[in-house]
């Protein structure tokens, strides 16, 4: 299968908004086994977005197509899609009924523009969004299949996950089952070589990896005639892989680090507070960004002067004299300080140079990170081989994560 | 001038990394009056990529191209690129000694794969990349133009702007300037109808106003036989603007809010300390995102916890009890223990819902930012429209840099 991504989005050729969509859907297709050929993207206009899909079923059989869809510019989306297959729109009694109420249960007046939403064309499925206005639609001819999903990301990408994926996956040829494994501590080259035998062994289940930032995930993915089938040989498989690479798993359900890290800490009654100085607060805020976090995460400090260091951990003046702000040493004594007044039971702490200079004489990209539990404190020294401010910021809250991480899957 | 947003990568096919270059060229190409057609991406494949130019110079007469110039895939681009203007590639003299220079300057050993970045079509011109080992160029045929771009953001940008930026806005027919103006407190259609005798009375200076997330700004623009005259054109009509809506412009230099606050507050020796609860560090990290932001921004707090607000902030326990955690009482007890602990002249506090879930009754959107300077208090209510997590919580953090700027900008 081999698919173009269209986007029908006017702020996006105006660079008002970042085409998040896109890199979702690559994201979950390629996961698909589908083969992204490219991305396009037009405005409100019929000519190229009829050149659009000309030049993109030439060699895909899927298009995949977001935006366009609001009361305002949909007749033009989809007469012209409905123009491209040769087919009529018409109104769509069901959906016609779902908007009615849709706009009842919120208590607003149905433009006559929205009810234009009802029209599809015909022979068309409708893909349901329970998240807004717009239905969304498959269409085919039996040789080019487009689906046509709505822009704003919260309809999007639940549209995608449920009525998209499942067909995608339940193709003639037999039903796709995958996991998306993630590691933490291990690199890309060293976990295909240590996979190399399973990876190069077996046709199916296939296994493939992945580098993202600043860690590496596979996929484990089978095709058999039924779905069962390829959830028995996807687990088989992932039973030989455990045995090898066990070690380096954090999650066999693509999730984050830090949300399995809140997790943990939430079953074992954890709770955490952390000190930043070079994040800032990036990592209080990637933890906040988190729905429930407030059961494990109850508060942090940003330090970022030498003063707030003293006063509010009781940093030594003589430490910051002697070593810098930027050391092992205020590292470790803003981790016991934190750990003092917070009373958490995980605390963490980073100091460093997020550049554009350098710093105390310290590199742009060196920073360090303290973790203190159950009395004990670790200080971790690194450098940061990418130098750009939000890099080395990021990397830092990465590396305080797996920390965390480290100390909380081994308590008891 | 028309223009299409070409990109050759297929980790943005993969959806490994998005595609921020081509917001920042969008962006930049509509401020210099360039309309972006289109935006495609495809990957190192020579029938997709000439399919691709084809399809883009039907309607546009500009092409910029981004990636697909590293060692291992320049081949490709650039043989694509000349075979498509019917030129050859040929060794480049000058280049090739700028690359073996900066090989040497950088201790690494030139591999055969990089000679080949000498390599240019016959007939362009040089862009130069002080930033990378990849050169951009310019090729012509006097009808469509192609500028062709290096992929990584820090290679590209510069590029961008110091050699493909002049190249567009000093035109045969005259030379562009403009100024981009960002308000505050003025919605896009009240901005309009404030300006539209100056916008509908001109043609040159051209004014338009571009609304972005949470702000509104404007484009004044002029073209004219020489720079001189075009920056005296822009000046004379700003001179009017500056008369209708003066008082809600707060940079005439493109500039985000939160770095003017921080200038204001540099100059004016003044210190900013926070307390957040809903926004949970973010707005400390998008201060310390800014270089040198530690002159003004010495501390912050993150108080997700009600034990948090009381042991940190001395919120009263009463005052969480009767009015609940998401209320102005509290917003006003924060910044209240805030100001008083860290000391800092002007202290901010937020407190508020994020959802997903209504809290305390409270429902999810509302927050409250208390403000204090000089031993007086505000506090102000707000409720988002938008409602995911993280449009609460970037909405809070607006409202919060827009209520520092109110006051730090009447501090004498």
């Amino acid at each position: 299968m081999k698919a173009t991504l269209l986007t029908i989005g006017t702020e996006i050729l105006f660079g008002s908004i970042v085409n998040t969509n896109s890199v979702f859907l690559s994201r979950q297709l390629n996961m698909l086994g589908v083969d992204v050929l490219r991305h396009i993207t037009v405005g409100d206009n019929r000519g190229r977005l009829l050149r659009a899909l000309e030049t993109s079923f030439e060699d895909c059989d899927i298009v995949i197509t977001t935006g366009g869809l609001g009361p305002t510019e949909d007749d033009l989306t989809k007469e012209t899609i409905a123009e491209f297959f040769g087919v009529q729109l018409k109104e769509d009694a069901e959906q016609l009924e779902i908007l009615t109420s849709w706009f009842a249960a919120q208590n607003r007046v149905m433009a006559p523009n929205n009810i234009k939403q009802a029209w599809l064309p015909e022979g068309s499925e409708v893909l349901p969004n329970p998240n807004g206005t717009a239905p969304g639609f498959y269409l085919t001819d039996g040789k080019r299949h487009i689906y046509v999903l709505p822009g704003p990301p919260r309809e999007n990408k639940p549209m995608f996950l449920d009525y998209v994926a499942p067909r995608l996956s339940s193709h003639e040829d037999g039903y796709l089952y995958y996991k998306i494994v993630r590691t933490i501590g291990i690199g890309e080259s060293d976990l295909e070589m240590k996979l190399m035998d399973l990876i190069d062994g077996q046709t199916d289940p296939t296994i493939a990896t992945y580098a993202k930032t600043f860690e590496c995930s596979f996929r484990v993915a089978s095709k058999r005639p039924t779905l069962k089938e390829a959830e028995d040989a996807v687990e088989e498989c992932m039973v030989k892989i455990r045995k090898i690479v066990g070690e380096y798993i954090y999650s066999e359900e693509d999730r984050d680090l830090l949300s399995v890290v809140l997790d943990i800490m939430k079953k074992k009654r954890l709770t955490l507070a952390s000190a930043e100085s070079i994040t800032g607060g990036m990592f209080a805020k990637l933890i906040t960004d988190i729905p429930g976090a407030s059961k494990v995460f109850q508060r942090g400090v940003v330090t970022y002067s030498n003063a707030a260091k003293i006063s509010e951990l009781d940093v030594s003046p003589e430490t910051l004299e002697k070593y810098g702000a930027i050391s092992a040493q205020t590292a470790e004594e803003m981790v016991r300080g934190l750990s003092l007044y917070s009373g958490a039971s995980v605390c963490v702490s980073v100091t460093g140079n997020a550049g554009p200079d350098a710093d105390e004489g310290k590199p742009v990209g060196q920073f360090f990170v303290g973790l203190m539990y159950d009395g004990k404190v670790t200080v971790r020294e690194f450098m940061a081989r990418r130098k750009t401010r939000d890099d080395v910021r990021s990397l830092a809250c990465t590396e305080m994560t797996k920390m965390v991480y480290n100390i909380v899957r081994s308590i008891d």
